[in-house]
């Protein structure tokens, strides 16, 4: 963030007062930039006892496989935006039937919350995001091809709560390299 | 949204190729500023049989009660964000024990995530945005003096919720008023 977005301005990333941290600030008009997550909404969609995964024709990890999910838009709640993405995605229609996990993923500034539904039709076909969509069994999930970690934590975790009232909570944090201290000598 | 936060130039909205709703799109450089709900975090803080409340200093909803709760920042989990809202707000050590609540408010472009969290020492103190805070049996909670319906929601979750494992996802959409058509005489 160079400018500012209310007025044009020059930001300067400073601390503001009552504040702890840096933030973007005008150096014009004094409007402070606060940053927050994005959200991610998806959804583990279920016919019979088949799943629903698309594979992706964009970028990043095009050409492998994922539940379908977006970023959440600006005026719709998540389960909504989770059956957005379905039809996006994949042309399918869903019910929500509960909420199934929660993911932070700080290091990429990303909030993920997935949902269990259950088709209401059997027809699928692939929204301008996806190469193909299937219905796969749970031995015919391609696990090798799976785009992200938390699409293997979901279906594993859908599951795992299949049965049960649980919600998953996780983080997915990569550890951090091991700290190399300056040599003294 | 006037100006582009990465160039300085001019913001229109429009529809980019390829998707299905107007963007903030900068007509100098093209960057594309797409939105997000916010994301707020907050605990229901137990100590034994008591409930960690805060009185607000700050508007909206001055001098009423509430759970520590407020924005996500951009690099932390959402658990690490409760667990450091509830410090700011009312000075307290807690440790997350579940997953309470998925609020769901598009309206004011929210979506909040409450833990259920322990308290690991009786000590409390108003924080900068809080007058005072306080320890409540539930007969005790001042019901109406609650700053947000979500608090009074969290509160009811956390009762109904202690003993189950379910999370509790509710929509905060207040109903729109009644259409009226235009009078055609
Ligand atoms: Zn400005
Ligand atoms: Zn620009």
């Amino acid at each position: 963030m160079e400018f500012c977005s209310a007025c044009g301005g020059r930001i300067a990333r400073r601390i503001p007062q009552g504040d702890s941290r840096p933030r973007h600030v005008c150096t014009a008009c004094g409007t402070i930039h606060y940053r927050n997550p994005n959200m991610v909404v998806g959804a583990v969609c279920v016919w019979e006892d088949r799943v629903l995964l698309a594979r992706r024709s964009i970028a990043p990890r095009e050409g492998f496989w994922t539940v379908p999910a977006g970023f959440l838009e600006l005026e719709e709640s998540t389960a909504d935006g989770a059956l957005r993405e379905v039809f996006e995605e994949a042309g399918a229609r869903c019910t929500v039937d509960r909420l199934l996990a929660v993911y932070d993923i700080p290091e990429i500034h990303q909030v993920q919350i997935f949902y269990l539904a259950t088709m209401t039709r059997p027809e699928i076909s692939a929204g301008i995001e996806s190469v193909e969509v299937g219905l796969f069994t749970w031995d015919e999930i391609p696990w090798g091809e799976l785009a992200f970690p938390t699409v293997k934590a979901v279906l594993k975790d859908w599951q795992r709560l299949r049965d049960g009232e649980a919600v998953s909570r996780r983080d997915f944090i990569r550890p951090k390299p091991p700290v190399t201290l300056p040599d003294d000598q």
